[in-house]
Formats: structure tokens, C-alpha cells, sequence
């Protein structure tokens, strides 16, 4: 495993800092009501590649001043490396200090999407999450799908819905109906749930099957990504084409792209497999990441509490092994095309990912550092999701993906 | 029900033109290599709008010049409402003759995608589609699943894959597995389907839920709309998340989006409630159209035969409706977002919507005009989907929804 890389930047140097000179993750700010700049972290900084493209001290064919991510991705892996290359050259000990001028202190931006989410795909890749929830559905003997095993089950999501950190969720009214209704209602969700997923970000765009070799390699990096979950709502619709509605009210995501390069030290394999893979599936070498994940909670005006940590290799398949499965059919993939991990739940009780399954279902509620008990979320509660990858003395940091949910709106 | 408006431009007054002064529908064409150009169809001419904006005939924010309806269909309502009553004016008898400079013969021109897919939702609102496809995957019994009748279930297709009329389709490859079979393998799908379908346009982007009054009012227009189904992917894939590769090779749609407002005399109830609809789906008017579609299959140089007879208005549940399900958990829905009307069979044998009900799940195959029977698509088939409102003396096309299906990759 690689060593922490020391920048000039002096805030990267310590250990507990997420962003440094080894991560360089990529955002999106807007300061003082200016445009959207390209950005990249360093220490407790932000460097402006927007402004440095402007003056001709970066030239990627002005895709950085775009103020998103999509146009500099498709200039392809080879821009991508040289982008890296060049940024590790200037922010490293000894490199470009007079660069200090485009610096600009974190906690003086906001940060908006870092691309424009294209399309959404959202997998059911977590072996616990799959056999935890399988279980509340379909009995234990029921729990994982006939399919589960061979196919990286997938649906399509909502890109129109994925929203960045920070933005407040406003709790879905939808179609409910108990076991026990003899009619369904249109009501507020009152079984509103997370989910505690990885986000991988399409970086190169593919028209026809492509390998899992090809697809890790057309990933371009990724993001923390709670999908939000109206379990209620999910129970009544569906059946028999999936989930909808249930999905659509947000789906929040990290601010920074960590990108596959930064991940590199980071690789491990998917866990033993269970039954042998179809070949279009085998993965050539480790394509999953280890890294270590962890939900929080806070009541309003209250402090959070840890309520699950896992790790993302507990995945049974990679982002790689997802994104090769969906271009089987032929369906053409683009940039900023967000595929979404699936649930990450670990195999014990506080590494489940969601609190359909922390409180099985709403059997076991809860209780917070507060005192406070919850089944599912309530209003005003705040839920973040984060993430590192710890190397030796360094971590690679993803930012906080953080929501709070906010009461119906009067219908 | 109103009657012929005659052009000065002569072929668009037969009782037989799809394209006669009341309909308007609007398109993209490309010839000679020129950028895409936006354009209405008149008769047997496509009036060239991208010329006449840009020679000041017409002024809509320059909307017309970029080679997409999108950012005309985000003018809004009034801007919609403009240029149609612009166009039946100058093309009317005794209009504007001096514009015929703009018009070139529909035989001249390449029509691409009318418009950018933001993303495409497919419904499943055929009462007769439901229960027969219901019928073979789960017996009569258990047909309709049972929130059929309170819910217009949907799920999210891939905007990726939709095509314009003429794309050729590659059969796909995917995961299948009979009954049967011990383990499931990796080959090109050998039950391959249409399904017959009107797609809903959406123009005006909203960001919560809305009524089905605003979701009627959002509705550009509509285009015919062929789901190509692969049935044995979608057999072992679907179950719990919904179909996801056994509908991502391609969906195509007619290259003329038919305005709302040139269906407006079409409009019709959606059948009886079997069951009542809660109050948010509730259809204040009429809001589903009497369109006549059928489906015709011409094997590799052989004529063409009538496959399918059916109407629109089968249809349970109106594109307003579901568009307004679509919006209750929050979602935003954008400009280009296509909404697939789910497949539209009728009661009859002869009238329904896909081959899988055709040929009874292959049971019962048909024979064509040519002699040849078929279960499902083989390559070198072409499949094509028409469809017309019939006024008094005229009739409102659509063109026509084609691709022909070409043998699978070698992988």
C-alpha cells in the first residue's frame, strides 16, 4: 500500500485529513453567486480549475470551466490520467506554491452536483441486504431470488431525483395499503428509510456488450449515495415491475468524486463465490474496494449517533461486474450514467444499511445516543452517510452525504 | 368533431394524407449532410422551420435552429399555442404561398429523433395486456396483480436505448434460463417481442406532485412507441426489481411527435373503473384519444401482413394519469421525459399487442400473408407500428414506428 504523498498544502499532510495529495477528488462549487467552477480538494482547500483553465495554467480543452464534470470525463481515461499527473506534480512538496492564489478555504464554498447524472441505474448487490430484506418479504427459505446468485439484479432509477449533499428531503406522499387495508390511501410515507449504497460514475460512454475488464476501466470514479426508501410505499407497488415512486423523492450523493485512480491501493476482490459465474461476469482481477462506511443520525437540534458501520466490500459483485451485466442487451451506456451499489449491509446486526433492517423491519426500534427511539425516520432527523479508504498514515476521503428530512408538503 | 382545414399546399387535402393542415406534426430531418433541422410535415413536404427562424419568418428564442424539439417544447404552453396557430395560417388556402420555398418533399429528407429522451418511463396500463401476459406467468387466477386497478404501474426504462423509426435493432444477448434448465447461460435471446405502445411527451418540467389536470397540460405530444421486448431475459431477470435487460436493446418511436393540441377532437374517457380510483387519479375529462394502430411483420424481402388491429383507448388508465402517479413521491419530471403508455391489446385475439400474447406465449404461432409462421421476431423481420385518428374526412398520422431486427453479435 502506498504512503501518505505530502503537498506543500500543509492541512493534507496529517492523517485524519480526507482529502490528501493521494485523493484529489473533483467538485463543483459556487461562491459569492459566481458560475459553477470545476474544483479539487487539498487539505482543508479547494483549488479552482475553472480559474486556472481561464489563465492557461491547465488546458483539457476548457471542459473545465463547464461547471460540472461530464465534458472533462469524456475527454477519456488518458486526459484523466494526465489531469491526475499534473495535479500530484503541482500540489506535492516542492511543487507550484505561487498556485496558492487559486486555493480557496472549504468552508467558504458550496458545493452543488459535481455532474450531471445522465442516467440512474440502482443494483441489489449486498448479500446480507438481500437475504435481510428477502427475509421480511418472502419468509427466510424464500429470502435471496432463484436469480440472485448468477445476475447483479438491477432497476433503473430516477436521475431527475439524485441530489447532492446537503439538500433537505421532503417526505413523499404515495399509494399505501397495510396487509391488513381493504383499500390503499394516498398518504405520506410514514416507513421512510435510507439506504447505504456506493455510487460508481460512468466516465467513458459504450455502445454494445463491453468485458468487466472494460467497464472497470470506463469507471471514473465514485461517490457516497444514499438511496432514499419509501419502504411502505415499495411494499404495495411492487409488484410485479419493481420499485417506482417508493425510489423517486431523492437520492443524495457525496459532493466529491473520488475518483478510480485514487482507489487504486484500495482494490480487493468480491467475496467467494457462492455459484460459478457466467464468463461474461468473472472478474480478471480485484475490482471492489475496501472501504469503510458509517451511517449516522441526528433528531433535530441534536447531536448523531453512529447507527451502522460496514464496509463496501462486503458487495457480492463490483461496479465492474454491474456495469458489464448492463450492457448485455446492447443498452448503450453514456457519461454521467450513476450506477448505485446496491444496499451494504455486514453479516452483523450494527452493519446493516438500512433501517428496514437495523430495526427489522420496525420490530426492533432503535435507540439513539439521545435517548430517542426510531424504527424508521422522522421528521426533521438528519441522516449521513461517510466514507474512507485508510492507507498507511493517509485516508481517502469521500466528503459527507447528508440529508434531512423535512414533513409532507399539504396535499 | 371538426372537419378538413385546407392547405394551399394541395397533397395535405386528401382524405388519405396523414399529414393534412390539422395535424402538424413536428419532426427533425437531416439532407445532404446538413446539421438536423426542426420541421413540420405538411402533405406529402416537410416545411424546413430551422430556415425560417433563421431567415426571421418565425421567432421562438431561436429554438427552431437547434435540431431538437426540446428547447421549443421548454418555451411553454403559450409559445406551443403560438406557432401552431402561426403554421395553420400561413399554410392555410389562401395563406402565405411564398413560403412554399421552404417546403422539401418528404421523400427527400432523413428524419432522425424528434427530440432528446431525458428519461423514459414504461407503463403497464393495457387491462387486456395485464391479464394475458398475467395469465401465462401466473394462471387467470392471479392474473391482474392486485394493485392493477388502484395503481398505473410503471417502471423506469432506459432512455439510452430509444431509437427513431428505421434503426435496425441487434438481437440481444442476456442471461436465460427455462424452467427446466439446472443453471442459467449466456446466448442471444430467442424470444424476441414488440410491444405495441403510444409514448407520452413530456414539455413542461415540474419539481412535486401534480394533479392530473396539470399533468394533461404538461403533455406535448404523443409518437408511436415500439418496447422490444426479450421475453426469456425478462422471464429470469424480472423477479423482484422489475424487467431491466429484457428492455434495454431498443425502443423505437415514430420521427412525428403529433401535437396535443392536433388530438384535441380525439379525445375520449378511459374505460370504466372496475374499481374506484383514488381521488388523485380521478380524470376530470376525457383525456385518453381514439387512435386507430396496428402492427404489421414482413419477413426479409417478403411482403408485409397485418398482425395487430387495436385502439388507443383500450388503454385503463390515461398518459395524464400516469404522469401524475409518476409526480406523487416528488419526483421531477423534465423536459423530454417520455412516458411509454404500456402495451395496448384488445379484447379480441386479433387485437393484441405483442407476440407474446399473439402466439400465446409460442403456443399457437401465427401464420403471415407470405406462408411463413412465427412465434416470436426472427432475424430479418421488420416490424412496423401505424396508427391514425380518424376526423370527418381526414385523418391524423403518425408515420410510421419501424426497425427490423438483425442477428445478435458475435461475443
Amino acid at each position: 500500500m502506498t504512503k501518505l504523498l505530502r503537498s506543500w498544502v500543509e492541512s493534507a499532510n496529517s492523517a485524519q485529513c480526507p482529502f490528501p495529495l493521494n485523493n484529489l477528488p473533483y467538485g463543483v462549487f459556487i461562491v459569492n453567486g459566481q458560475p459553477a467552477q470545476c474544483c479539487v480538494a487539498i487539505g482543508d482547500q479547494a483549488l479552482n480549475l475553472a480559474a486556472m483553465e481561464l489563465d492557461g495554467a491547465l488546458s483539457f480543452d476548457r471542459t473545465l470551466v463547464t461547471g460540472s464534470w461530464n465534458a472533462f470525463m469524456a475527454l477519456g481515461p488518458s486526459a484523466w490520467a494526465e489531469l491526475r499527473g499534473l495535479l500530484i506534480e503541482m500540489l506535492a512538496e516542492g511543487g507550484r506554491t505561487e498556485l496558492s492564489r487559486y486555493l480557496i478555504p472549504l468552508s467558504d464554498i458550496k458545493l452543488v452536483m459535481p455532474f450531471a447524472v445522465t442516467e440512474y441505474t440502482d443494483f441489489y448487490a449486498g448479500r446480507n441486504h438481500a437475504f435481510n430484506v428477502g427475509t421480511m418479504f418472502r419468509g427466510p427459505e424464500n429470502a435471496l431470488p432463484p436469480n440472485w446468485l448468477h445476475i447483479p439484479i438491477g432497476y433503473n432509477g430516477r436521475a431527475s431525483s439524485v441530489v447532492v449533499s446537503g439538500t433537505p428531503v421532503v417526505r413523499p406522499h404515495g399509494q399505501l395499503k397495510g396487509p391488513n387495508d381493504e383499500l390503499p390511501r394516498f398518504a405520506p410515507s410514514a416507513r421512510f428509510d435510507i439506504e447505504l449504497e456506493m455510487g460508481a460514475i460512468v466516465g467513458t460512454a459504450s455502445n454494445g456488450p463491453i468485458s468487466v475488464t472494460e467497464a472497470f476501466e470506463n469507471i471514473f470514479g465514485y461517490v457516497l449515495l444514499n438511496d432514499w426508501s419509501a419502504r411502505d410505499i415499495q411494499a404495495w407497488e411492487y409488484q410485479p415491475l419493481g420499485p417506482f415512486q417508493a425510489k423517486a423523492t431523492a437520492t443524495t450523493i457525496s459532493p466529491w468524486i473520488v475518483t478510480a485512480a485514487a482507489l487504486e491501493p484500495f482494490r480487493v476482490s468480491t467475496p467467494e463465490r457462492e455459484k460459478p459465474l457466467l464468463d461474461y461476469l468473472a472478474e480478471p482481477a480485484p475490482m471492489l474496494y475496501d472501504i469503510d462506511l458509517e451511517v449516522t443520525m441526528a433528531p433535530e437540534g441534536k447531536s448523531e449517533t453512529v447507527i451502522s458501520r460496514t464496509n463496501y466490500r462486503e458487495m457480492y459483485y463490483s461496479a465492474a461486474q454491474q456495469l458489464a451485466h448492463h450492457t448485455t442487451s446492447g443498452c448503450p451506456m453514456r457519461v454521467g450514467d450513476l450506477l448505485g451499489s446496491g444496499t451494504i449491509s455486514g453479516a452483523t446486526k450494527e452493519s446493516r444499511g438500512s433501517l428496514l433492517e437495523l430495526s427489522w423491519g420496525g420490530k426492533e426500534p432503535l435507540t439513539l445516543d439521545t435517548g430517542e427511539t426510531r424504527s424508521f425516520i422522522e421528521d426533521g432527523d438528519t441522516l449521513t452517510l461517510r466514507g474512507a479508504a485508510k492507507g498507511d498514515g493517509y485516508s481517502i476521503g469521500f466528503g459527507e452525504c447528508s440529508g434531512k428530512l423535512v414533513p409532507a408538503r399539504n396535499l
